[in-house]
């Protein structure tokens, strides 16, 4: 965290990135002006040195013009709130979209604000709960004037220039704000798009990880009796798979010096060593998006994205979404080989 | 079928795909001596004019020599067969392995029993319940004089060349015994390898089948309500998924004229009628080996097979074989983002 | 071919698609009146007996009321051709799009056409340069009523029942067109929205056994030398991949008694019937819109579709679309390893 | 580093890694004793302090009982140098390979080297050639009290604890040497195998990073024209396609804060950094052996491991391995639809 010029922010959505935005900005000196639909997150802000509000006209009325208004909300309630908002505003004021937006409404949006006097930034914010301490990446799209007057507050949220070590190749003087942990893409949609991808990177890797460190788990598969019938492959070399590793150490391990170490290894190994078996999970993986607006892209583009589709599908697949695909093969094998199905 | 030079042959094996084996030879005038460990499977062929056997010993005993034996037998029990029948052969003897033995235990075997003065062929055996009528398609491997002598069983067996329309493009002089639906492939393994890689092919193929049948079936998507929270994505154009789409007249219509006409569509148009939501089957996918391998052959040769290794792992999926990589998924989300499983 | 209650059609778009349409439905005694930017396909068609037509204007004057008229053209100018040719037509006529639209643009199109108190149909048209012998499989979306009326032309265009087997399931009196080979699929969209998955299957199958016949002619890696370094992996068994299989063979073979027969089947045989190399193709296979937007449906309809969408980035891999993804696994390759690219 | 008891270590193979292993060990008070086929690579290492030896046999011979050999070779050609090595060493001595063996073979060499008294420990080693600095992550097999006498030398090569933060979930008495980056994963082979998972695993997060960083790339894809015809389709909307995004700063935001921030996305920054265009790449990316047995290892145990593959199916198909299947799918095309290739 750096210290920053002191700015006013006001925030709408205090969930828990909204909430954390809020404490990490509050720490480096800027002013808050909060607001949600739950009273009780108002309150905790306040005790700890926010400026609540308990309607969105006292919200607005807190904040100096040219106001400076941040949204932490899901994608699906950003518009209602908007038509809210925007006719408290004046001229001049920038509205900030921090959440998972869709980019394609960026734009939009963008134009109809412009045509109010109004700015608008769209801000994709990676981090999750850690971020508070850790910071958070920032991929933002907007007017270059805008973006460059929030500046003070990406520098805040981002993690600083000293959480990772310096690029080599990176020229002394390359200059730009990306080693801080934040980055202006683009245009209005272009921060939301490199979020999306972003996200879409994320469900690769981990698909990745997740299917290594199940190969791992499964290295016993040669101890396991099978069955013997025309149905079921029996395995040809059951000496080469009698190893019991402990997986959880491996992802440990991963973390040091290898190619893989990632900050997913990180999490995994702390998920194991809080859970070795992770039994709390039943393994059904949601999808919140930017993964399937990430392969749109793709297709859109013409530009071959199989692995991170991929990982889409797992997902959709273990919520069982491919159930009726599975049924349809099962009768194909029914009509043509007799085969029923195992149970 | 083609009234051919008659033959005799030994079948070991009577289950649904041997004993059909045997009535479609003997409706084509061939002579058959026949083995099963189930007695009564010997008994039902003998009154449909098979020469039935109580044993190994009495089933050789009954062939002449040279011998032509059939195996028509679950790949794990081949070579135990093989170690009982072995010693009561002589010099000059065939043995034909009609399952779906992996390729490479042809090519050992093959060897082994040369040794002894004994011939082996394998031949992949395509047709399932339907080919006593329809005729099945033979992948041959094994010596040329061997194959040859045995033709006018294959040519028995074989669908024969009325069965399709002749490819325009072959020339009249072409020769061969492919349009009549088998194919010696090569030495000893040829045969398994092109039947693997057929299996290979055909889970492809049902996989494209049921994918995009179920894309239709869930074309009414828009009409579902779905949850509105941060960890669902709302359908941005519900009105575009307003359809409901009989599936099976879908399958239906796509038997004639068609790119996608095929004995797969025919098939599940078939299961679809009798029963329009297949709902006696639960959607487990067996794998029986051969899609397997032929990824495993893929990989050696580096040929990029990203459609079959990928219907194959739909297989694999859909019996939940994918569940740790699921929770990892899952323990992984929670970690970042604190995000709880879905139920 | 059925002889049909004979009809008045106009035919817009006499490329080879529209062409051959118009001379299936002479051949069964429909009336043609046919229009083409180009006007010598108009002059050969009317030799062939349809009644031709120099601009739009004359084409419409010469249609009887309420008329019926297919457009069979390329989707990007379908709307240019409806702007132009809409304001020709009277109430109660209707429009039917025989190419490629998808199946949103019908639904716009057909609330607006609506207003104008016109007509609109839906007609997904399979069946490719062969159509014209072996009828076209149609999938319709559109009104019930108007759908009936244009029965005759449907019955005429489609390969009629005899062109495959009775589904043996399918009940007697289960009534329907689809094994005629045209359905009704829905209002409109649902006739496209069906053709356009009936692609993405098409790519699914076509990639499923290139893949597998691939691997056939790979059989021989083995043989071929291969560099030892530390880049580059020895094959563990040559021994195992000692094959030379003929290609082409196995895909006349197959097209008898085995799973996977089917006409993509039939086709690759005559391919390599008539080029046992293929030295023609290059292998930059095109796409043509209906695959791509399969792979969104299944996004939005949250189906997985692994199969299909790996064709489809299997093709635009052949044409090195993924160029940029590879370069910069290379250069990561490099970062850590060392690992200069092999030319 | 930690500074660990001295040992005595033999290195055979001093490439890169073979030469900074050795390094390393020496930094932190190890004698090491090396050899190379290349004098050129031993005398630069004597000079930094290492004992140098022209032949196996004066390698052997400085080296004291009972010795510690480690192998850092090509996987090819460790088997030969093994059969000279052998008849020269002692019963008790210890041999580590510590280069990309197949793990399969590290049970069948344990083995057969146990028969002679010798023992055998597998050690994937993980690091690149920024691991004399970095270390090296260490994954190992083999008997127990073996690995546990060479703890310094693992321990030395490692990155030790410090080099990342605590894992927050894993209790303090937790144990074990995971934390310090090198591991003990379970008798022979266990060590290989999970080096090998390790590397599917990289292949897979390299995949989907370069994929997503493609995406970004061709966010500009509306502002480029494309050819309007029956074969290509046009982009729907090309306002949404008009971001010209600098690809390396993205990588370099993503490094700190991010969900994706990984030593690969460190690395990739770096590439960009130095070469914004990655224009000394052309793509072409090896695979070397580790992602092949990885898939094998899927396949036999039944895992799904969809991503993995497909990022070994890239990799073949940036080297142009999936032409025929290409050809293939083209010729199909020209078949039914008279398409012509396109250019």
């Amino acid at each position: 965290m750096v210290t920053a010029t002191p700015m006013q922010l006001g925030m709408i959505g205090l969930g828990r990135m909204g909430a954390n935005l809020v404490r990490r900005l509050m720490r480096d000196g800027h002013k808050c002006v909060v607001y949600d639909v739950n009273a009780a997150a108002v309150s905790e802000l306040e005790t700890e040195g926010a400026t609540g509000s308990a309607t969105l006209e006292e919200f607005v009325g807190k904040l100096d013009a040219p106001r400076a208004i941040w949204l932490m909300l899901p994608a699906a309630i950003v518009d209602s709130t908007l038509d809210a908002l925007v006719p408290l505003l004046a001229s001049g004021d920038t509205l900030i979209d921090g959440g998972n937006s869709y980019y394609r409404d960026d734009i939009t949006r963008a134009q109809k604000l412009a045509e109010k006097g109004l700015h608008y930034v769209d801000c994709g914010t990676s981090g999750g709960v850690w971020g508070l301490d850790r910071g958070y990446c920032l991929m933002i799209g907007g007017e270059t004037e805008v973006v460059t007057r929030l500046d003070p507050i990406f520098k805040t949220i981002a993690p600083g220039i000293g959480t990772a070590d310096p690029t080599p190749s990176r020229p002394a003087n390359a200059g730009g704000t990306a080693p801080e942990g934040y980055l202006h893409c683009g245009p209005n949609g272009a921060g939301h798009f490199v979020k999306m991808v972003h996200n879409g990177v994320e469900y690769g890797m981990m698909a990745a990880i997740a299917e290594g460190l199940s190969i791992i788990k499964h290295a016993n598969a040669g101890k396991v009796d099978r069955v013997v019938d025309a149905e079921t492959t029996p395995l040809r070399d059951p000496w080469a798979y009698q190893y019991d590793i402990n997986v959880g150490e491996v992802a440990e391990v991963w973390r040091r010096g290898s190619v893989v170490g990632s900050w997913l290894v990180d999490l995994i190994a702390d998920a194991f060593a809080a859970s070795p078996e992770l039994e709390q999970f039943s393994g059904r993986v949601s999808d919140s998006g930017e993964g399937r607006w990430t392969v749109l892209a793709a297709v859109d583009e013409g530009v071959p994205a199989p692995v991170i589709t991929t990982a889409l599908y797992e997902r959709f697949q273990s919520r069982e979404l491919g159930e009726f695909t599975d049924q349809i093969c099962s009768a194909m094998r029914s009509e043509f080989g007799g085969h029923a199905e195992k149970k």
